[in-house]
């Protein structure tokens, strides 16, 4: 093994101190280039709203970064990815199919970058606004079939060993209802292998070094649209960056804003907006990390669109992110609250209160004939008005082959300039990360 | 004057060596992000149909050129801008509002950068498959405040002079009916003043040197798509560029793809990737010419996205460019064929017969029950088939505010990566034409 070890580590001698010691890479699922230039026009409006700016429109930290657009296809001939194919690409520099988590079309393993780093000593993290156990960090961990074997991966995270250690030092988001199961409870096994744990936004504090897994919700963290704890992933990021700072052959730390994709499965673009919100804080996270440790890189891409969303719909030249800023809870907890209202009246109070769209009579019929039924018919129309009253096109629930943007900063970041696969990326990350002294 | 240009040509000293001697500006009309995904996926399809290629997906020119996007949002609080406003903001680098062509919201003319080449003595082209007087190339060398005075936006073509003489020295594409009119013949006036005429493709190769037009059709050139003439805008570039090398002081050419936008407005997926597929090839005799040149720049970029057309649509997993590849005539032309035909019968055998999709019985219905009105409904209706069997989305008859790409190669290419607005890619080709020595 170290034979075979040292051979590319030879031609990669001179490339060995250019090689960045830290990587910091951060996916927004489902975030493609429309949301991009969605959230930097809802920032424009929050600034204009608050008398901050006017034209010309500021450069969000996304803009700031952009370098280049990948592509995401799978290994089939559907052309549109999945979370999982995208995230397998990401993590291994290898297609696969829709579903597969790191195993290929042969449900063959393929090793990850993280699984390569624990081997040559680094350290590794995994932050995630989903259960942490969700496709797009599952593809760095752990192998299987499909994305929805959920509790079998979770196991994976304990139970597949490199040097005798699980892959992931430092693990952070929701997914209690995967970890501590009847049949298992991964936490206890975690603690007695050396982990601290945090089950709570308070206790967090309390995690003062690597190896450590704080989950903090049952499956996914609350959408940072409703959620009481501001700034959720940007926590997550600076703790995850503390525990792992210490590592001397450096660290691998994925950040993935999760429900970015959620919203757009929902076709929820004030929801969108949250969580583009919310991932853009982690990210200035990121970015203030590596401007303090400049031997490290900080890459940002996305695995795939979701929903086709687009700015402006239906013939007007128009898109109006005021009206979005204005909506302060998701589709969902629109749908539960106008259920929850004792009349139609409360209802609709409701429904102002928390869009601040003031609709037509024959709107308000449309809400309310959903009333009382499930909550997704309920939140199709709410979301459908927020969309209209916007300007916002969607074409789907699902993704879109759309290309995703990439965006680099620090060491070696000129490397991810342009047009690259989704492969490309992984495959570059892995040659960096191979040239570490094992 | 001349002291007053002698300033920025000082301070810009250094500058003169490095900026480029010729601008090759080539802008596809409505094309956002998703076309160039749509049209690598298209291209790749050809080639599996010919058994050329499998996995891994070839980059089309575009991905080899690709360096960054630009915002295209106009000086209004619309955020979604035509394309006068765009080509305003490409030709002059400020914004303006939507119908502008080279004047700002005060209606004052804004100087292009076409005009300010001429006065430095640089040659001037213009290349589009739409009337050549059309909003984009009118924003070089036009000023009005609406981009549907096109007769007057004509006339400002041969009236408005620099050093005595006409902004641009070649013009190639479309339009006698704005240049050859009833109450004034533009063409003779042309002709007076030296330039070289041809009205046909076939005369085309007598033009000798510049100046000359060409205007080889009453508005835009046929769809490519349906045009008996392969390689249009190729042609028209490479005649465009034979015309313009010998420039002493070197060229500006703009060269506009110009029908992307006008399939994007009908939400007619064949008719876009066969506009993407002629400007594309459009492009590589651009980037041709700059091998052999290494003097120059090429820059490519879009005014703004037209349809919100998304890659995937209806919640499923799918795109499939194998239908798209078997519709051989545009939506146009297909409500024109089918409102022609004798019978139904007849109807649905041409529908067949163009297209190679095989409809079920309701969708027959839907085709035929718009037999004999207007040419639109019919169109509607092809169209959303061709949309449905490929799984394309559409979101508008209209444009929407998403990034669009930039590509550069050559000469100073590296200024132009990352995110930027569309203005500030205008700004500095402005730069690069005002170190030119007068
Ligand atoms: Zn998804
Ligand atoms: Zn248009």
């Amino acid at each position: 093994m170290r034979a075979l070890l040292l051979l590319p580590l030879l031609t990669f001698g001179a490339y060995a101190d250019a090689a960045p010691k830290n990587v910091i890479y951060m996916i927004g699922d489902g975030m493609g280039p429309a949301y991009l230039t969605a959230y930097r026009y809802y920032q424009h409006q929050l600034a204009e709203s608050q008398q901050q700016t006017s034209l010309p429109i500021a450069n969000t930290i996304f803009d700031d970064l952009l370098t280049g657009m990948a592509s995401t296809y799978p290994d089939d001939d559907t052309l549109v990815t999945d979370s999982a194919a995208s995230a397998t690409a990401l993590a291994t520099g290898v297609k696969s199919f829709n579903g597969a988590i790191s195993v290929n079309r042969q449900h063959i393993p393929i090793g990850t970058m993280m699984q390569l780093a624990k081997q040559l000593g680094k350290a590794n993290g995994i932050v995630a606004s989903s259960q942490v156990n969700h496709a797009t960090p599952a593809a760095f961990v752990s192998h299987n079939v499909s994305r929805r074997n959920y509790n079998a991966i979770a196991d994976m995270y304990f139970d597949y060993r490199i040097n005798g250690k699980p892959v992931a030092d430092v693990i952070l988001g929701g997914g209690t209802d995967y970890f501590v199961r009847d049949d298992r409870n991964l936490i206890t096994e975690f603690k007695k292998e050396g982990y601290q744990y945090a089950d709570s936004w308070q206790q967090l504090s309390t995690l003062s070094q690597k190896p450590a897994i704080a989950l903090l919700d049952k499956t996914g963290l609350p959408a940072a649209l409703n959620s009481k704890q501001p700034q959720q992933l940007a926590i997550l990021t600076t703790k995850a960056l503390e525990l792992l700072a210490p590592a001397e052959k450096g660290f691998v730390l994925m950040i993935e804003g999760s429900q970015i994709d959620w919203c757009g499965h929902d076709n929820d673009i004030a929801c969108a907006m949250a969580e583009m919100h919310d991932f853009a804080q982690a990210v200035a996270v990121a970015k203030a990390y590596v401007d303090a440790n400049p031997d490290t890189l900080l890459i940002i891409t996305a695995d795939h669109e979701t929903g086709g969303m687009s700015l402006g719909a239906d013939g007007k030249y128009l898109w109006l992110p005021e009206v979005i800023q204005g909506v302060t809870a998701t589709g969902r907890k629109i749908a539960d609250e106008l259920n929850a209202a004792s009349t139609d009246e409360a209802a609709l109070s409701r429904w102002l209160a928390l869009t601040n769209i003031t609709l037509t009579p024959e709107e308000q019929q449309q809400l309310l004939a959903q009333r009382g039924k499930e909550q997704q018919a309920l939140r199709d129309v709410a979301v459908k008005l927020v969309a209209k009253y916007s300007y916002t096109g969607w074409t789907s629930s699902g993704h879109t082959a759309a290309d995703v943007p990439i965006m680099a900063y620090g060491k070696n970041s000129t490397d991810f300039h342009g047009f690259m696969d989704n492969t490309a990326i992984a495959k570059q990350l892995i040659r960096y990360i191979s040239t570490t002294q094992p």
